[in-house]
């Protein structure tokens, strides 16, 4: 019965996909004598919490009194953007909470549970855990590994180049290729890239999609190259937020999307770490080659995703995942998934096979 | 009625299929008022050709007065290990003779139709033309351009790799690969490969399969590096034959299955004359990635198979089709095939789409 009614929680919870960022998706359902009386997603970040939203959603407050909630997510403890809504239920009389995972971001883990069974509530946790975690991989991992999900993407030829050469734009694969990636794009809270690339290719870094939070676009930009180049379209388009991570003493462009983040020496530990702090859960590299294989050396990576398009290159020109770091060992991917796209291909890998559910 | 028959004739040739080397496949079937009263197939190199077979197996010989006889490919008219079949058919009052294709081969060509029509005989040339071409692909090919048929094989890892480096040996893909590349190396009649593949590697470059003729094992050895080498498998492995090209004076191995080919200068246009030559109708190049380049280079390729295995090795690691010619585009594939192999996959393509059947 618990995991119908989670499972319940959990499809109200998808209502939420694309708006709740930097929040995680969250779904509620109220039962009472079997029998469901209320149900709840948060929405959009900045507005009410799911629980907030079920506890709304009923006819009176009376049928509160004795009844039963489903929470995908630990209700919070502490004062956000919203009350919390531990001592809403209590205020409401609810008698049973079951909660789908505890919260792993670190304000709340545990207290919102501790809350309520200190006034007296019977709470339940880890039903249909794993659908659950599901629902907000990324959150979760951000929380337990401390820095965000990391996709490497590259589209490469059946020879293993990305480009000519270094200065060639990068146009390897077709038409139904740029439609995934596009798509693609949008599942992650960030899209990064080596200054090469911006220089080389003049993307846009885009995504499709109706998330109200489309993905930071983010550059590595050590000595403050594109700072220079205002005619890029990163900078003429507006339409998501692009941060550049720079050593360089560059004056900043004064465009209100822009933000510079200026360390003394930049390491991809470093870069990670503020991600992780300004809420990016996930990211999708794109390389350049040296860029791949700087992440790649360092382990920084959870699952790399290859486009090949059946066509050759040769001679010197450019290869993926590549730098003048002496190669240590042959590291095979987990779970791995293909697809055809129009006359290109898809491999997908992991660098696990397991998903760790626990702490 | 033509085609039916001359399908009768193909089936019949199939039997000859991994035997007939260095001769084509040829079937023949003879029919008399509606029936067939005789089918025949050149079964093995240095026995009866088809025609001659087939004659041998009518009851007597009256029944071949009057009669049609089929056969895949014109008949020959030279001598050769056997006598010409023109001679016999026109001895044994056949009548009318269809022609699946002429022979390409110019010992041939056109002077087996000639010589039966001034003897009064109906010939037809041209019934099931694609079917009958692709009975003998590598040996139409090879008298039409000149030069074997050529494949380019390699096996990547996801990031375009074959090896770590120079000197560790490339065991990137899996068993269902191992066993596929073995049978398929018995589809053509030449393996080359570059001498420091062999250096690294040291593989037997043996075939499976039940062929009489398995495929010549060819060393592009400019230097002679592996003539000092006799522990090789190559040379401790009798059962294939072993062509060594090389520019080097080194003492030969004095092994019966060893032939030593000096050119003062070695090119890849002189190793194809001299492979043309010595009848090699089909090649699979197998590497190294220098080797690959420098065929693709020259356009010296008509297929690129490629096995991918989802792995990744970074950094400075050997990438396939390699050398340090300026790339100068991004050549297309066409026909492109995928297969899933094990955890491994298999992409091919062909340099054309379009099979030419013409001279």
């Amino acid at each position: 019965m618990h995991k119908q009614y989670m499972n319940l929680a959990i499809e109200e919870a998808k209502k939420g996909i694309g708006n709740t960022y930097t929040n995680p998706l969250v779904g509620a359902v109220i039962v009472k004598d079997n029998r469901v009386i209320a149900k709840g997603a948060h929405l959009k970040y900045g507005c009410e919490h799911a629980e907030r939203n079920a506890i709304n959603h009923c006819q009176s407050p009376e049928e509160l009194f004795d009844s039963t909630l489903y929470v995908t997510l630990e209700p919070c403890n502490h004062f956000g953007k919203q009350p919390p809504c531990s001592h809403l239920i209590v205020e409401k009389g609810i008698k049973r909470v079951i909660i789908g995972q505890l919260d792993p971001n670190p304000l709340v883990k545990g207290q919102g549970k501790a809350f309520l069974e200190d006034h007296g509530i019977q709470v339940i946790v880890g039903v249909n855990e794993e659908e659950v975690y599901h629902l907000n991989e990324y959150y979760n991992f951000l929380h337990r590994n401390k820095r965000p999900y990391i996709v490497l993407k590259q589209a490469l030829t059946l020879d293993g180049r990305i480009a000519m050469n270094r200065n060639s734009p990068a146009s390897i694969t077709g038409q139904a290729v740029w439609d995934r990636v596009h798509k693609e794009r949008g599942k992650y809270q960030g899209i990064l890239v080596g200054s090469q690339t911006i220089l080389s290719d003049n993307p846009t870094l885009l995504s499709l999609g109706s998330s109200l939070y489309p993905p930071v676009r983010i550059v590595l930009d050590r000595q403050g190259r594109i700072l220079k180049a205002r005619e890029l379209n990163l900078f003429k388009n507006k339409l998501a937020p692009l941060w550049i991570f720079t050593e360089s003493e560059e004056v900043i462009p004064d465009l209100p999307h822009v933000t510079v983040i200026r360390k003394e020496t930049l390491t991809l530990n470093g870069v990670l770490t503020e991600l992780a702090e300004r809420s990016i859960h996930s990211l999708y590299v794109e390389g350049g080659g040296r860029i791949h294989d700087a992440f790649f050396a360092e382990n920084l990576w959870d699952e790399i995703v290859t486009y090949i398009s059946p066509k050759i290159i040769g001679g010197n020109s450019l290869p993926g995942f590549s730098s003048h770091r002496e190669a240590t060992g042959i590291t095979p991917l987990h779970s791995v998934a293909f697809e055809q796209l129009g006359t290109d291909f898809r491999i997908s890998g992991r660098r696990t096979d397991t998903l760790c559910l626990q702490d």
